[in-house]
């Protein structure tokens, strides 16, 4: 894992559409790890007044997606299961980490706890992930590609 | 279950913020069912141009906390496992809809599929909410509610 | 799809050690469908003694392979989400129905419930498998195989 | 949490009448953590010769009961999803060990890593749990209780 495929990667997650309308920003990637953040505004909370559960998956899944692709090849989401453990606050920041527990040749697997930034636990997040053989640098210049996580 | 809580949820639904930041709307909603749609559009794309996995979680969500609100009491999601199947077209419509196949008197259990507008089987979610006690018709003045699905 | 590989899944069923030591039967296999069944002891009970939540998984796992194995490839299992909705009386017979929602080149994916002798459901069961290109007709005389759902 | 506790959960543990079929210990627990291990045999495989997922996951979901019972209250299994990433040889010792990362009022939630006695990774257990009133010392000697975790 060399540095030009951390960096490709960190450019994917910068361009991502939907991260950059909802406002989440991936801010460290590492081979297996990586951290995401939101801040939360009240267009992003639900009929209650609570942040809206996909908003929580979204800063989740953005983590997932960063830390499954810095493998150097194209991986994409196969199941997620979230647990939804506590509300955040409506104008909190959300901190997602994703660590790899697994990276075999076909699948990987990782643990995502999401954060209030006051360290407070507010999701559980287990993402397993389908390796392709894809190199990440191909997707830099997104063309008509398949499919990826995230 | 009558009328008055099934516009209930529907009004609810209406006026979530994110949902409506997003342009999912829930356009039927019965007591244990829903169906949510989402026209999709460039700025819900992934990184390689496909939509990305947590919008597709957002259409398949609002179906789910429609439906599981839709038995007339507060319902907060607890766990959600979902498979991604195919990728949708870049300017298709998801559609979800939610079917209860369990409610009991603390929790409530829904499969929900999200296909694309020609039909295709997109996603699979399943989703289990913990049943509150607060009769839905509290919300729809939502003041400072604890917390709700979606 | 012909007679003959259902024919070889239900053999492979038949024999399968675990399913066998503990009394689980696959009764039914059609192409993406299966039905387990197994009536429950006192030896299959939990320390506050209903019936053990991985008894109510096995049952489901054991229909859930038959199911994703009944299209003539071997399948193995990748991913599997179960809620548990009621607990069964001591004396029951499980029954679970294994329900294919997708079968794609890579992946298939089921919708298992585990209901009571009286209907009354137990659990929700969501399969992924990941579908190998092996021939299951080759597994029928079991050898030195990679491994397989169940 | 006092040591009268760790002692009925274990306890509770080594009564438990499947876990006694199967031969799965529970060889530690502390609150919120708990280590369970299985030695396999051939009737434990599956119809290719690979340890039966229903093992894996027995395995896992008792070191999941012990660490969600460790708290001092009775508590049952509400949701699991588990990830098979490698099948582990026939003869192999399963170890199990259940993290808690998170114990609120109603839910607990847990990291259950599934390993065979060289380290290697085997599945990835993911536990929620719901939080009873009954102490679990009411349990130790069992009657006619409603249901718990395992």
């Amino acid at each position: 894992m060399d540095n030009d495929t951390l960096k490709a990667v960190q450019h994917c997650m910068d361009g991502d559409p939907f991260a950059r309308r909802l406002g989440t920003q991936v801010e460290e990637i590492r081979p297996g790890f990586a951290r995401a953040r939101l801040k939360l505004s009240p267009e992003l909370m639900n009929f209650v007044g609570v942040p809206h559960g996909a908003v929580v998956f979204a800063v989740a899944d953005q983590a997932f997606a960063a830390a499954c692709n810095s493998r150097g090849t194209v991986a994409v989401a196969l199941n997620v299961s979230i647990s939804f453990l506590a509300a955040a606050a409506p104008d909190a920041t959300l901190v997602a980490e994703a660590e790899e527990i697994h990276c075999g040749s076909r699948t990987s697997t990782y643990h995502i706890l999401v954060k209030d930034d006051q360290g407070r636990l507010i999701a559980n997040f287990q993402g397993l992930a389908y390796r392709k053989k894809t190199p990440i640098a191909e997707i830099v210049a997104p063309e008509d590609s398949p499919g990826a996580a995230g």
